[in-house]
């Protein structure tokens, strides 16, 4: 899905209302050696909102797994693109962004659901699928979307059933006797997870990540996503006109630059998202 | 569903908090020979939020398409009412009122889900249904009941779904790769939405319709839906008592009157669901 | 679901910004002989934001009917602990709050659904289901969890479903169309909730009952949950350590004790959720 | 459901193709003091199909409970007939014909699904209800619709589903493992059906009642269902005119007259329909 | 499907056990300016089960209806293929065969479902979907896909979910209170199919159509389904190989060749599928 | 599930009506070095009508996998029993039955619905799932639980939803159009299985494997099912009453020799369930 890019660029690069409290060792971007897991509806939502944290978070040294919920194959304008090719061409992309924020091909994790069509997914089915994963994984940190009061209007179809979902497995995750399959035929065992961080937060975000230092990568990982933005929305080219990309980086730039800094914005939660 | 009519009212009519922007050539009720579509969960509700604007649209020569969700057959207390006869009468009455305001009987569509009901429809169905709808008016503004924050309380069942459901059909339309069947069979082409007005949109409302000169046509066409008031709400009679309909007039006109004017409040809208 | 207790408690105990008004006649808490109906999503929630307000009603003389949608048999560390024995347990320590703030064993309705499946029940039957339950009882007040904007985010799964399902089966009650079976062949009539107190309401709480004077009893109710903290959580034991009992209720009067006075919170709504 | 009535006849008063093995006391006709759970989609299939045994069960003082699936709200041709009224006269019909046969009218409990809507019902919970009515019950026999071969073309629908449902019922209700919840919430004990009689069974019927002598009475009790026939099918009226009751009657006579004995045909089955 | 298409003519073709009894004015093939309703699951089954029948009533004046289920969009070895493009070539195929047998090309409805997965569509709107169309086309005879015990194997998904579903609105179609929104609102009146013929009946077959005098041209009209069989199955070509065309007719043609006639096979009913 | 046992087996075992032909080269029990994949419904239906054709498919060299539904953790009657042991314990016991045969534990795939749920798994994607293991096994010879006709009345549930799946799924795997993304996202290719062998197919059985050397073995492998028996069936022990072990070899042999011979019934497809 394109069209809110710019929009949800604003608020995920949103300067705090009041000045950014010093980057310390308890901080999110100071991890080393944890493991993080990250959910993203679509296979460029984490990267628009997260790139430059789970930048520095794989700089750290960090375990990062990546889990994306849909195929995004819907979303081009192209006459002659079918839905199979536009799967590939998004997956590749998502493929090239996480190369350059440092995460292998095989952290990448594709649920394979079609683009705008998790809302109709056997509810209960995902939760447990999604639970089996946490437990398999046990991340110290969860990063994902924010099932929150400000995005409910956005969050139908996609956003919305991965941001409950993703909540929803993180809390069956702790107890064994949700799904005790799980444990009797997989040997997985409850995982709770410590920490949560959700992005598309919106007006809810209590938590921000400076990233000025990484803003260019943050942009080249963002522009990999070529088929998303004109002109290849419109016509795929596997490639960008340098022209056209300087004009969105300019423009991403712009937007992302307030207050004198960019920042990735979160709420953060603990536990069963509780503060 | 008759009871909160009279809460709607006030915020369908609420009184903008800062001094209204003269009209111009680019405001919604100035617009000329573009085709509107209106998504109404059940037929009243397009009456009471928008019968002010629809005329004024309608006077301007624009082409207008009401669909309608639900039938509307439970909201009655008479003891000898059925569904099938209350699901006549309100259709009868919605056509009173749309040929009020300028509307002609053969531009309403009714999707015939049963009232309380549009919640439990399939939902990947109905998004597909509506989709193809849009697909087939191509309309320059849509006005659809909004699936925002503030009415979340209340917009469970056949609000919520309607809300949600044409935020997602007008999403899907503008794509060619969600239900290719659509083209494929029905010669059906994408269509992307440019415009939206959400009504019901509480304190997210962000764009005002003075209604001044045209509040007493629409106080005729809210008339006309003789059954979701009193007395024939509790025993059913086609025509009012003369008293009793100038109290609901009289009524109607205190709550819209704050700060001199009569408005129609909308959550405008462009492309899917962005400012 | 143990985790969020603490947070509850913060929010159902918060003190009203603006001083209390004086109790009379037409408050909640002052009603005498009436019919008083309290949805809860699990054996716990009930206590933990009600039971205050509940002892007091009790005492008054009205008759208080409990129904419990889910049967929590999901929240325990144990590892020897299996569902079934769970859910024996929680419904004893309900019944056991309930003697202690006056309410008799056989008014309590368990619905049976599993901890954190209610989401995936059939919504309509669900619907169906709690209309008849309120058509037999037909309570002059109606206490469940509220379906606001506030705690979309929380109220997933078991407590989204249960707000917004108490909250559709109350309109769907009022109309003898909806579900005309219930009529036919059980001989219930329609019932039209007049009056309802919605709690977890956050930030939309309206109306505050001042629980000073029972705040111990509140203590002692909360602490028949003895499954539901530390040690029994972990290691299931019927019984509390006295030092263990003790640090809790301490750690609960902390909590609610603010601007001088323990409050319960909620949402009042009139007819269908209405001001 | 009317229009298959003739051909069931047929079939139901089918004449055994071997002689009938003479009644004894190991046979159903001859029980006495037991308790025995009919189960029909219909309020009418089970007058059709085992009056005549019903009434010698009866007569032996056995306990009898009805268990009716669907309310049979949509079988009539009256232009002015509503579902809600049809369901009022099918039940009452159906409570005449347990009359005529001895069956007090408290002995029948209807399920309440619409007529031909049974199939649509969630197969889960069917199966988990009537599992607890059998448990509750504790049937030392039953008589259900046959789940066979070869009346798949005729069972689609309600037949179908009651079929099948029974009879997967009745496995369940033997295993304390399939909702555990029955006994733990309600105390209800796992119980195992020794010994079923499915009717409608077609060519694999095994056993066959003799109803000479109670031929008379089976045709009273099926003369009770007067909406199901002409002329109160096409206009309703409460009563018959005699010629056409004495018409029909003769042709019913007809119909079982095969082979010089009125017969009920039955697959017996024991156990979890084992031979 | 492809796969079972010469397993399918052996059956449709078979030979009737006992000598045909000559045609008379009774019989389907002489019947004159009546409506026909044919139902297929995929656009090639009515072909190769019907197609001298349809040709003979097509002859003799009568309306014919085709209605389609699925749109055939999977069975294609070639690695090219796409579902859409798939969906398009079928269409084709089947307009052209119907050209053959003289049907015009708006007299076939398309239903859309995709291949495979009608036995997933709602199965309640499926049947309302099929009863609406019965009441307005009010055919005289139907021709449908048999429901019936020897298809059982083979019928699932698409072929017994059509069989099925068209037999149960049929009977839907002739109750009044079935739908009656199809009545409220779009004016529909109930309608009573007189008469059914059921292809692929298998041993049930009691009726069979004698088409030795228009074997060729059901052997055109099957040829027209170019991409049913190899080569094109394989690899898409919009034509016939001369040679390839023949050795399937000759094929077809021996198959087909019993007891000195060709046949069409069908189980014959009345009413709502009664003898 | 356990009561059916010795009804199947008698069928499993039974004689074929006519001699047996004298196996050669291109039968199934003489295959050599080729992938037989087999589906059970619970992890026993394998055992009891497919014992002695594995053991000889295993000592040919042949590699095999066994697929198997349900974890078949309802069947007891034992009062201490819980549903989580019971599926550990039929697990250890197919392990172990397997072992017997010469199947690796790391043969068997264990898709974990419960026992008595299949039937209320979403359809559409147990299809989905079973095509993806087909696709990637990709067997030469697949052995699978007859949809066939006789078995409707048995297969309800578990057994019929696993065989009209596994037949359905062998029709997908092999049409690159249906399921995508298992070629997209996984790589996996479209596979035609060419021959299937249906156990439990009744009267439809038209294959007989001669197991006269071999039923030794499977008599030791159906007693690896030791809680599927009494004793342990109603108080669970890990081993055998020598004595009743005896018992139930005893009875067994008895069932299965008429005719002189021992064997295994099948019905043999080829392609998709063609003969």
């Amino acid at each position: 899905m394109r069209i809110p890019i710019l929009t949800f660029m604003i608020s995920a690069m949103a300067l705090a209302q009041t000045p950014l409290p010093v980057a310390d060792a308890g901080r999110l971007e100071s991890m080393h050696g944890k493991t993080v897991m990250l959910f993203t509806p679509h296979p460029d939502d984490d990267t628009f909102c997260c790139a430059g944290t789970l930048y520095k978070l794989a700089q750290n040294g960090n375990r990062i797994h990546i889990v994306i919920y849909t195929n995004d194959d819907k979303g081009s304008y192209d006459p002659d693109m079918t839905s199979e090719r536009l799967a590939r061409i998004r997956m590749h992309e998502e493929e090239e962004a996480c190369r350059v924020i440092g995460i292998a091909k095989d952290s990448i994790l594709l649920l394979q659901y079609h683009d705008g069509m998790l809302e109709y997914a056997n509810p209960r089915d995902l939760v447990e699928q999604v639970t089996g994963l946490i437990r398999k994984v046990r991340p110290d940190v969860v990063l994902s979307v924010d099932p929150g009061t400000d995005y409910v209007r956005w969050h139908k179809t996609d956003h919305r059933m991965a941001a409950n979902n993703t909540m929803d497995a993180i809390r069956a995750a702790e107890w064994r006797l949700y799904f005790p399959n799980q444990g009797l035929h997989d040997g997985l065992e409850p995982w709770r997870v410590p920490e949560e961080y959700y992005y598309y937060a919106g007006k809810d975000a209590n938590y921000f990540v400076n990233i000025d230092d990484v803003v260019e990568i943050k942009l080249k990982a963002a522009s990999a996503h070529v088929s998303q933005f004109s002109p290849a929305i419109e016509k795929y080219r596997a490639d960008w006109d340098p022209a056209a990309l300087e004009k969105l980086k300019a423009e991403l730039r712009q937007i992302g630059k307030r207050d004198g800094h960019y920042v990735e914005a979160f709420r953060r939660a603990t536990g069963f998202n509780e503060e």
